[in-house]
C-alpha cells in the first residue's frame, strides 16, 4: 500500500509590526481550516510565523525585543491554534522566536521550527543553524538584517524526526541555501523537509541579484530535493512587509526536483499536494543511492572548521 | 582591471564504435579553429571525447578493450590537436579513458580529464571519483551502464589548477550530480569548473526521469554554481550515437546559476561566453562567505564512510 499523505504550505502575507500575536493567530486559523478542507496531514507555516520580521530593525538592548520572542509554546497567545488544529487533526510545523533559559541561566535567543503531529504532540523542534546577516547595525543598507544580533546558531544541527508515518526533517531560510543541510538530513533518510522563509527581493550587498531572488530560492530546494531523494516544502512570509518586498512562490517539491505546487499570491495562501511518500525510492534507491555512489573519503574538506589546518582523520 | 578570459564548450556529437581516433580528432580540430575565431582562452572537451561511449557495451575480458584507453597522452592519434590548440594559443580540456601502470606494475583504468593551458603545458589531470552504473552485465537494460566495470575511482579526489589567470576545477558526468563534488572545489576557491558529461536520455531503471533528463542536467549545474560562487562549463557528447539518444544541452553557467550560453544543436558545436572572473566575488564574497556562514561543525555525518558507527572526531 502506498504511503499517501498530504503536504501543506501556509504561505502568510506581511504581518505589520503593530499586529498582534492574536490577530496573526486568526489568521493561522482560517488557513489551518482551509488545509483541512483540503485533507491535508501536514500544514506548514512560514518562518518567524507570528510577527514581522523584526531583525530589519536594530534594537542596542536585546531585552527590549522580547516581545517578539515566546519561553513556551504554546503560550496564551498561540493556544487557539494549537486547539484548532488539534481539533481539526491536521498537524503542522510553526516557525517563532524563542527565548530559552538554560540550567545554568543563561539566556539563548533561537529561530525556532516546532513539528506537531495530528493528536496535538509535539514531536520534533529545530533551531536554525545559519544565521545570515550581520550582528552591527549597519546604516548603510535600505534596511537591516540583524539576524546574527537576535539569534544564535543552534547547536543540536539537523535533524529527522519520525512523524506522520514518514521521517520529517526541518530547516529555516537562509539553511536552504547550503547543501550540507539537505545532505545532513538525507543521511538520516529524511523523506519530507520542511523550510519556512523570509526573503527580501533587495539584496543590499549586491543589487544585481535582486531579480534572481525568486530563481535562487526554487534552485537551492529544487536540487536540494533532487540530489537527496526528498519531498521539500517551502514556505514564505511574502509581500510588502513594512516596506520592504519579500518573495512569496511558496512551493512543495517532488523527489524529482519538480514543483507539484505552487502559491500563485504574495498574501495568506494554502496549497497542498497529495504525495506518496515512496516515490522518495526512486531516487534514494538507485541514481542517489548514498551506500552504493557516495564518496565519503574525498569530502573530508567539507567538515574542517576555518583557520584548521588539515582535515579531520577518515573514519 | 578585470580579469576577463573567454570560456568555450565544445560539444561533440554522436561518435561510431568504427570511427576511427584520427577521425575524431579531425572533428576536434575544426571546433578548435572555430574557438579560436572566436576568441577561445579555454575549450573544454566532453567526458571521453575520443571514443564511442564504449560502457554501454559488455566486453568480459577487459584486456580486449585497451584500444579504447591512452596510456600516454599526446600520443600518436592526439598530437594533430595539442599541436593544432598550442599554434592556435587555445587551451583545452581533454576527456578520455587512461590506461595507467603504477610502480608496482598494477593497471589502473581512469576515466580522465586532462587540462592544457595556452602554451600547450599540461597543467592539471582528474580522475572521476563517482563512477556511476554497474560493474556486471545486466541483460535486463535496453543497454548496459558498465562504468564501474571499465573504471575504477580516482584516488586523488577533487583538485584545483593555478591555470588561465583563475583557479580552475574539473568533475567528469555523474560527479556532477553530487554537491560534495562543487563544495570541495568551492572550498579551494575554484572560479571555473569544467564538467564533461555522457548522459543517456534513457535511465533503464526508473524510466519516469528520462524526460526529466535535460533538467536535472542544469539543476545541478546551476546550483553547483550559484552555491560556490564559481563559473561552471558543461559540454556534452550528444545526440544519437550507436541507436542511443544521449543528451546535448552544453552550458556555460555564471556564479549567479544563470546560464549564459548554451548548445542548440544536439551535435558538434561550440558556445562561448566572455566572462570577468572577479565576478565570483559578489558570490564568494558575500552570500557564501564559506568562512563567515558555513557551519562545519554540523556536517560531520557527510564524511563517514557506510558502516562506520559515528563521525569522525571534530577538527
Amino acid at each position: 500500500m502506498a504511503r499517501r499523505i498530504t503536504l501543506g504550505a501556509a504561505q502568510l502575507g506581511p504581518i505589520a509590526k503593530d499586529e498582534s500575536k492574536a490577530q496573526v493567530v486568526e489568521r493561522m486559523i482560517t488557513l489551518l481550516r482551509i488545509a483541512a478542507h483540503n485533507a491535508v496531514d501536514l500544514l506548514v507555516f512560514p518562518e518567524l510565523a507570528l510577527t514581522t520580521f523584526f531583525p530589519r530593525w536594530y534594537i542596542e538592548d536585546l531585552s527590549e525585543s522580547d516581545h517578539y520572542y515566546h519561553s513556551k509554546m504554546p503560550d496564551a497567545d498561540t493556544q487557539p491554534l494549537f486547539d484548532e488544529a488539534k481539533s481539526l487533526g491536521v498537524g503542522f510545523a510553526l516557525g517563532y522566536a524563542e527565548l530559552a533559559v538554560d540550567d545554568a541561566g543563561t539566556v539563548h535567543r533561537y529561530n525556532t521550527y516546532l513539528l506537531v503531529d495530528r493528536e496535538g504532540k509535539q514531536v520534533g523542534k529545530f533551531h536554525k543553524v545559519h544565521i545570515p546577516g550581520h550582528a552591527e547595525n549597519e546604516p548603510w543598507r535600505v534596511f537591516q538584517h540583524l539576524e546574527r544580533h537576535y539569534f544564535e546558531p543552534g547547536p543540536e544541527g539537523f535533524g529527522v524526526w519520525e512523524a506522520f508515518d514518514s521521517r520529517i526533517g526541518m530547516a529555516l531560510c537562509n539553511d536552504r541555501r547550503w547543501s550540507e543541510t539537505y545532505r545532513v538530513m538525507g543521511l538520516q533518510g529524511a523523506e519530507v523537509i520542511l523550510i519556512g522563509y523570509n526573503t527580501p527581493l533587495h539584496y543590499s550587498p549586491d543589487p544585481t541579484q535582486n531579480a534572481l531572488a525568486g530563481f535562487h530560492n526554487h534552485l537551492v530546494m529544487q536540487s536540494g530535493a533532487y540530489q537527496n531523494g526528498s519531498f521539500v516544502v517551502g514556505v514564505a512570509k511574502g509581500g510588502i512587509e513594512e516596506g520592504v518586498d519579500s518573495l512569496a512562490q511558496s512551493v512543495i517539491i517532488a523527489p524529482s526536483g519538480q514543483i507539484i505546487a505552487q502559491a500563485i499570491t504574495t498574501g495568506d495562501e494554502v496549497i497542498s499536494a497529495n504525495v506518496d511518500l515512496d516515490f522518495c525510492a526512486t531516487y534514494k534507491g538507485l541514481l542517489f543511492d548514498f551506500n552504493r555512489y557516495r564518496m565519503p573519503e574525498h569530502y573530508g574538506s567539507l567538515t574542517v572548521k576555518p583557520g584548521a589546518k588539515t582535515p579531520p582523520p577518515e573514519s
